[in-house]
């Protein structure tokens, strides 16, 4: 009999958030599950791994075709370690998520939940981010159900093009409400950040980051249209930062 | 009189590496220059930014035409507090390094230097991350000088791309030996990892990273080719992950 397929775990808002339990419900029927995820809460920690600190990972559960580990790194650490010590290979699919927030447009640059895929990708095991566009712990992920179960028996029966990764976005309304999925590119958005200036007791400043996520382009094709339009976007995702477009420019002034 | 250039410099070192010293020097000539960096070490912190703690920021020096500043976050927080607390007005350009290590292939998307550029490019300022392919404190920067002074230069007459920033990576050797500038696409690699399994003296084990890059294609047209062939690298790069390519693929199955 062929082995069940190994699928890896893991997420940015720690093992313990409402979000990464939906998604080990969720995905726990189609294999061997291994959950490695932070032990607390890493949300925009972006690709950052731990090299000036050591690290720790602690068996948390282990059942019939499950086992769960947490780790004190960011969700980038996590499947490096679960890659080199706890997983006895490669793992077959990556799912990360579901984060508590969206991670559309511009937002994946900062995204632990991204980053983590992005290991993945790396690896060459085909990977998907899942992100519901609600940051309460409280969120509602029942509606999304559906649509995680329908892209991850899509991707472990199709798998991904080399060097590709999905980011998954949900929108945070009910099921019935869902249109259905669309495949995008990315939103051009940025954030616009705002500082919130304190004195401590001691009379110094200080400083607390807010941000406003500000749209810029959001053409029909796009991430963040179809979120507001009621349906979940799936963007194709690739390593190669590289702005082709500007080569031939920039070869003609150096 | 037209007022001065503005210019932001950054890394990710830390305000004390000899990389950001370097650069300073190397641009002060150029215009007005404000440095907000680290305060303290932050390599591999990509593009994380501080959510869930207090940020500071201090005064250190300020001259005729010059002012430093060092602050307790990431080189994207240290970004994005000088475009809001620090300068009256948003720089025309940004500088990040130079940094003490390649950040060339798969390396740009672990550096704090090219998180700090990708903000710049975010927010329309044309924005330069230098590099220098040695580790070490005590690299030699000298060979570096007349290359990026003639990558500032350029930078400072005709501008960028719009959201197309550069990632400049400069082989450590002799200035002599270094044959030009060639502007490249990103090198296909990827990081082994290891890692170092220690007991405590409680008798708990953690671990250390390790790493090793790992060379996967290298055609003439890449930044490690032009890096191994004593060349320095430059790479448009931009904020859009999409992978183009695969979009009409999953179109077909979604």
């Amino acid at each position: 009999m062929k082995d069940k397929p190994l699928i890896l775990i893991t997420n940015d808002d720690s093992v313990k958030a409402p979000g990464i339990r939906a998604l080990i419900n969720y995905v726990r029927p189609f294999g061997r599950v291994v959950v490695v995820a932070p032990d607390r809460p890493q949300s925009g920690t972006a690709h950052a791994v731990t090299i000036a600190h050591l690290l720790r990972i602690e068996l948390i559960t282990k059942e019939e075709d499950y086992e769960e580990y947490s780790c004190s790194g960011t969700p980038a650490d996590c499947v490096k370690m679960a890659f080199k010590i706890v997983l006895s290979r490669r793992p077959d699919f990556l799912f990360s998520g579901i984060n508590h927030g969206s991670n559309a447009s511009i937002n994946i640059i900062y995204s632990g939940t991204m980053a983590a895929v992005l290991e993945g990708a790396l690896a060459g095991v085909p990977s998907v981010g899942f992100s519901l566009t609600n940051y309460s712990l409280s969120a509602d992920f029942g509606p999304s159900e559906q649509f995680i179960k329908t892209i991850v028996s899509d991707v472990m029966a199709h798998g991904l093009p080399r060097g590709v990764c999905l980011n998954v976005n949900i929108p945070d309304i009910a099921e019935g409400e869902i249109k259905g999925i669309k495949v995008c590119r990315q939103a051009e958005g940025t954030w616009e950040e705002d500082f919130d200036e304190r004195k401590d007791p001691n009379g110094r400043n200080y400083y607390w980051m807010k941000g406003m996520y500000v749209s810029i382009g959001n053409g029909q094709d796009t991430d963040q249209w179809a979120l507001e339009n009621n349906y979940v976007a799936v963007v194709p995702v690739q390593f190669d930062l590289t702005a082709n477009s500007a080569l031939e420019t920039l070869r003609k002034r150096f």
